[in-house]
């Protein structure tokens, strides 16, 4: 399985805390604990050609984590729609945290993926709502975070096709904080904690749920349907 | 409760047979049996200025109906980003038959919104499989249309969050016919019947259908959310 | 409409604080307000002769509110398999509060719809986080609650067709509040708050939600369907 | 994983054609495709002890496939309580054809699990309508079946959580044939095709299907929550 972590990778090189942080980006906290996994992972990055998305690289990734925040709007459009094509064919998508705001969540939901922030470094409980679901193997009942940035609903999205995790937030908010999506063949897992500013990534239940969500979004060969026109499988009678 | 029927109004007017059917256009035989509910019902077409949907129209338009086929390229995105902020903001819209490959009904799914079809003038029978929708109401098992398109599955759609009508066709495909969707504030119903060769729109089930979905998708006073940063509503501790 | 609002009506008389804030009973309370709205609503409670649910007055009831708590046990079980079927016919059904433990939601359910819970008179805050839905017509962003029993997750339902309000709790706790789930003809709402020894029912958005929940759950005419050994539509091929 | 085919094992017993095509009955059918996979596969039937279903087996069991018929009211209350909770404790769960009428299914189910149906030996063709499932792994666009019962809409069930096929039939009806569910901890996958007196469970597409499926259910270690009184984890404010 081919993994390719993707960050915009601004804030580490602007910001001297999430540089201490993420000496290495987040991307590369990211890509350390999956490597612990039997996947193949590769990071890109915005500043690199293409953001480091090509068309060959696009189709040989099964996984894409996407992390962005400050520099949506420098994602070339034609890059997105890439990105949404190999979706569609079957690629699986993790949208991290602020990537909630991201030109390829948005356009694959179709909604402004609009939601209430704070930054208040208050504490976040992630309760696991699905008991059956395979994102959440392995935890207990909730992941603790002691600080965290603050999203609130309503989280303006379609309704998820399962929700896994709920947030409750010291300061009196609740998130829908793990939702499965499917559009075409590909699913598509977002996963709402992750601020720049605070190790969230370093957490074992966190990266516990992304590598459970690398497994679970990894489609491997599903039907591919013919779309268009079509003859006949059986008779049609005269009229 | 304001209504406004859309149609692009082109087959009506290169293709005698469609005309000979739709005198007044597809527009017209709609607008003419929702005109016998209590909503006050306006048509709109491609050619008119901005489409006939110009920002004042949308503003207080409550339910949009949305009938297009071959010049959907035609629509301008300007105007589609105008509808897509008003379904947002709460507005109903029912999007019919071919409609499926609208711009506007494309990015509120975020798919391709691709299907398998044919003209053969087959049978269709749709089921009505969910026995609690207020969009089923008054009819029978199924509707049954004597001659129609065949659309077949795989329809490249998100899971609908409702599925009302299954079809069934002659030549042997199946079809997620009647599927409803929500998106911000908005209600969006899809219905697969209607194609223009057919006399679909004076068939009383199919009325039926639409009437329903039209106040089913018609919002009154849900809840306005705040989106963006937004101060706590309880003591955040310090740490 | 008809209206029934069922309570088992224990605390009432045994608790002097129940008795003070519900001088009337729960379902006195529910039953004055829902008054306010075009109904026909009446009462029923667990000491009348089969528990106030025979046959005929279950067969002219549109839709049945349950409150219930230390005596589920002492509800019939011929009298839960009638209500059942009534559902399953089409009935609407609104269970509250603690009805998660009732037999007939466990039946309709099918699963053991366990909780977390604590007496500790702490805050709730129900965000409505579907702002489509006609169960949350009129309201704000969120209800609060200034003293309520505490519902926590895991709450062991199946996946709700529709989730309406989700609750943050002082101590930490969040809780699917407000779900609809559909059962063969019938609609049914959960909805969470109504501790006996607060005066949840007068408040306001609590009872415009539960007036809401009366006209979403009533079914009017939706299809019949036929079961069993049927004739084929369509000719079968020998073989 | 453990996985236990349950057959109640009548017809190949009374009926000369469905022996003939099950010499070592339809559980042995099942078992001998399973144990193509790396799974340890056993068979119970009605007329074991406890219906072969004893608490020390069920306790073992990751994975049970149920077929029943005719004999569905033979099977004893209290080990359909049993089966349930293991369900409900997280035991994966596949319902076969004719078992839509079994007491554990509709007991899970809530509903009547009623639907329409004919034997005359005709076609059926199961759309895959869910790209992305992992229970359509390695199929095409549809399995076909050259003859088998007809099962029709409506299908008393609650709305699935996911939806993978829906079957044409020759004589006009279609069917929602692969569908899951969650309940507790227990993922639950019910599959329309496998009348007793047609080979379906020899064709490899229908084998792939039940393959997937045991794999999908099978739930390894996903949160176990605990329910009832429970102590705050944030203070709760004096009132």
């Amino acid at each position: 399985m081919n993994v390719v972590v993707w960050n915009e990778n601004r804030h580490e090189k602007t910001n001297a805390k999430v540089a201490e942080i993420y000496p290495t980006g987040i991307h590369g906290a990211i890509a350390d604990f999956l490597n612990e996994e039997e996947v193949n992972v590769k990071t890109a990055t915005l500043e690199e050609t293409e953001h480091g998305l090509t068309e060959e690289i696009l189709n040989e990734t099964d996984v894409l984590l996407w992390w962005g925040h400050v520099a949506h709007h420098e994602v070339q459009d034609e890059i997105v729609e890439k990105v949404q094509q190999r979706v569609l064919e079957g690629m699986g998508l993790i949208v991290l945290h602020s990537g909630h705001f991201s030109k390829i969540f948005k356009q694959l939901m179709g909604t402004t993926c609009d939601l209430k922030w704070r930054e208040a470094g208050e504490k976040e409980r992630l309760w696991a709502v699905d008991p059956t679901h395979p994102i959440a193997e392995g935890l207990g009942e909730y992941i603790e975070l002691e600080q965290e940035e603050m999203y609130g609903e309503h989280f303006d999205i379609p309704t998820p096709d399962e929700l896994v995790f709920v947030s409750w937030f010291e300061g009196g908010e609740v998130f829908r904080s793990g939702a499965t999506f499917k559009r075409g063949k590909g699913k598509i897992f977002y996963f709402r904690p992750g601020h720049e500013t605070y190790p969230t990534y370093y957490n074992k239940d966190v990266q516990r749920v992304i590598k459970n969500a690398v497994k679970w979004v990894n489609n491997q060969n599903t039907p591919t349907h013919v779309y268009g026109n079509t003859k006949p499988l059986e008779n049609i009678s005269e009229k």
